[in-house]
């Protein structure tokens, strides 16, 4: 019912892409939702070169299907992770938070299938000229680093739909079959969910960060750190520190030395609740209970079928 | 094709409410929505006791349809604007930005349906319990006053048609037909539209600030006075002020003295660009033409079923 050219890009059956995520996404997960037909994506960001060329061959012994590689621009392995990708000829990758034009012409080159994460309809347009196949738009909403002008799903995918003619995925806010209706309708060919992706059986994330999304209400996510580096967290005593030092006026160099180093390995593959970085998107209050990452893709498609076939 | 108890509840045809909009929702635009088979709202919070009952009487004049009013709960003359409502028997109002208790009574008393505008989940839960007939759940991308806790569209429409048993009705966001099939698919049983009626040719803003609109690009609004009263404007030399103020650390009273009084006559009504409060949606960068404003009720509708039908 929602055969999209997302689905023929990247050679798969159900237009969800599972959000490649640091300390939550490695290849358990990112196999799982490849083999209940969308496309699973192994977070580079949290991973030495070692792991991550260990986590790519572990997933392809767990699946035949296609999977992904997400790859932060900005990540200090960034090269030698790209270097790795094309070895060990993974498929696809996504990359994200910085320039499109940075690895796309490499990866283009070696048969790989290039989506970049972008935040307004204008970084739309630059991933489009950088020659990506696909453009991720993540909205406010949307959990960990976000974009600076604040732009929601909501108006962010109607106007990169218009902006560009490449497919777009729309990211933030999406957690169930509802949210991935919505999308569609919006114009957007497929959805990447994070968030809901968290709380699974796969995830690779700490048993007390699983949790901590579980019990999330509507309102207990926040965006700190605007002036730094904006990231949507779980209000917890870090957040609140920084918070409290952001609306005092608080420089970004004493900004920098209160985030330290650490702090999402701390909170998300460590379960510290209290000083960790729990990153997480807004719709954490609509996540009720751990799943398996195969019920969760084929709950969120019968769901959006339904919705759809209501009208 | 879009009958919902929205319609039944409000006596309308399309489940489209104008938002009621503080110096651009005059009689001439409530009635020319109402005409077109959707909900047109006054604006009391900008008007005199006696200016609000002359509105309210011209309404009358040129439409037969139900319209309603919009009655801020904290407005200074909130007390005297209730009772000319009920005095007038205007069928329909909507509250906002206090409590829904203070006029639900008095208004479902006087036979008046009662809707009340929240931007949180359990705000609307509230609503519910005060005895409202629908709720107005508004979106962090929503123009003008905006609530404290960030919730966008995405993820406030579902959590809160989860949370209540009355109808639902989304804010913020959504100016054409895909934002409309959007919100129903998230569970809306209708859409209030506040941003798009801006620029219509019967709205009561300075052309100047109609214009401003026309031309704001996708990234041009922000939200200000977070701390303080967070309102979406267009960036212009006021909110950078108000900006570079609370990046500082500036306290809630000198923040109080920058923002002064006026500032919401002077950008919408009276069009100075530089120094007034431009208050708009992020759906700003969609909107390109000053249209009537019963051809943005028909196209928005008809887009809808369109969007809805491909599926």
């Amino acid at each position: 019912m929602f055969k999209t050219r997302i689905c023929g890009i990247f050679g798969i059956n159900i237009p969800i892409v599972q959000g490649g995520m640091v300390w939550n996404s490695g290849y358990e997960l990112a196999a799982a939702v490849s083999e209940a037909g969308a496309l699973g994506l192994i977070a580079a960001g949290s991973l030495s070169p070692a792991e991550l060329r260990d986590q790519i061959r572990r997933c392809r012994e767990v699946t035949s299907r296609n999977f992904g590689v997400n790859l932060p621009v900005f990540f200090r392995h960034a090269d030698e992770a790209a270097q790795i990708i094309v070895e060990e000829k993974v498929p696809v990758v996504f990359t994200s938070g910085g320039s499109p034009a940075r690895f796309t012409n490499e990866f283009k080159h070696n048969g790989i299938k290039v989506a970049h994460v972008c935040s307004t309809p204008s970084q739309a347009v630059k991933c489009e000229k950088a020659g990506v196949d696909a453009v991720v738009i993540e909205g406010f909403e949307a959990g960990g680093h976000n974009g600076r002008d604040e732009l929601t799903t909501m108006v962010n995918v109607p106007q990169t739909v218009d902006a560009v003619s490449i497919p777009v995925i729309a990211a933030g806010g999406i957690a169930d079959g509802r949210g991935m209706a919505a999308a569609l309708c919006l114009g957007a060919e497929g959805v990447q969910v994070g968030s809901r992706f968290v709380a699974s059986l796969e995830a690779s994330g700490h048993p007390n960060f699983k949790r901590a999304v579980v019990e999330a209400q509507a309102c207990d996510t926040f965006l700190i750190l605007r002036r730094l580096m904006p990231t949507r967290v779980i209000l917890n005593e870090f957040a609140g520190k920084a918070l409290e030092a952001e609306q005092a006026g608080t420089d970004i160099e004493k900004l920098s030395a209160l985030l330290g180093h650490g702090r999402e390995e701390a909170g998300m593959a460590c379960g510290d609740l209290r000083e960790g970085e729990l990153e997480i998107g807004q719709v954490a209050g609509m996540i009720k209970e751990i799943k398996p990452a195969a019920w969760i893709v084929r709950q969120m498609l019968s769901e959006c079928e339904n919705v759809l076939r209501r009208f």
